[in-house]
């Protein structure tokens, strides 16, 4: 049986981060991770499925704000106002405290190849939830995979915006604006 | 030294596919590939990492056809232009043939969860070497990205359409009409 672990998960992800940052993706093991963490294996293996997921840990809660903001917008919305809702839905999410361990996964994820194809992974499948989404509401194809792309175009480029050491804006204020370039881009695409 | 080896990549491929078919894609070796294409492991290695990747070994070609594509248009060409020369230059590798195995690899990679993962990686790719194309041209973000991923869904559903069985019409058709239906919705979304 397990003891009560507070925050085990968020204290696994800073734990990883600081010593793949310190000491190279490469060479850190789960051991040191749980150590340094102060946890055993065994729970670090009921939240992650390995070291490189631990990575990518705020990615599935981020795909359900998303897609439970689209289903949850008026059913008066376009498609393109209830991503622009779902947008507004993960900002409660994108604090200080999170841009900081956002830029330091950031710089792990940069170095490594393999990471990289994982994070062009998660950003489709982030993309594939949107559009299912879209699609529950009555939105047809190809209208819900269009407007879920730029949907995530306009996440992955406020996301890029927002960690920049010299960013004092808000994310919520950049993804709108974004989202706002990328469907007059759209627009004159014809 | 290797002997010459005709159409190798072809033989392991053709070799590979039937025998995922036949006995599942995770009981199929190496071995048992390049026994049955007439080959040794050497050669297998020297055209694939793995056998996974046998699976994508159009995807490389497919990308420096479109990338090369979107390179050669006319200059006064307009993103979406560039794109749709782009899926026109893919027509001649899309024959008869090539549609049959293409829907072979299909079965394969639909009942395993990490080969669709593969498969999405490789659009994600196939997509950045458009946007690269474009932006090589002059197009600014986010216009490259958005063609770029309009370019990508266009092949993608026109794929589709053409590996389906009662399909009889050409490739480079079902990807104008795709183009055209995605660049619609996407004038609509604004």
């Amino acid at each position: 049986m397990s003891r009560w672990e507070p925050n085990a998960r968020e204290r696994l992800v800073r734990a990883a981060v600081e010593s793949f940052l310190e000491r190279g993706y490469d060479d850190v093991t789960v051991a040191e991770i749980t150590e340094r963490a102060g946890l055993t294996k065994r729970t670090f293996f009921r939240h992650f499925q390995d070291k490189r997921e631990v990575l990518f840990a705020g990615q599935d809660i981020l795909s359900g704000l998303l897609a439970d903001a689209i289903a949850a917008a008026p059913e008066s919305a376009t498609p393109i106002e209830a991503i622009s809702a779902a947008l507004t839905a993960t900002e409660a999410a994108m604090d200080a405290d999170r841009r900081e361990w956002a830029a330091k996964v950031q710089r792990v994820v940069a170095g490594q190849p393999d990471l990289r194809e994982r994070e062009l992974l998660k950003r489709a499948k982030l993309r594939g939830a949107m559009a299912s989404a879209l699609r529950a509401r009555g939105v047809p194809d190809p209208a819900a995979t269009l407007a879920a792309e730029i949907g995530g175009l306009a996440f992955t480029t406020a996301f890029a915006r927002w960690v920049e050491p010299a960013n004092e804006r808000a994310f919520g204020e950049l993804a709108q604006e974004a989202l706002e370039e990328l469907v007059k881009a759209a627009g004159a695409l014809g």
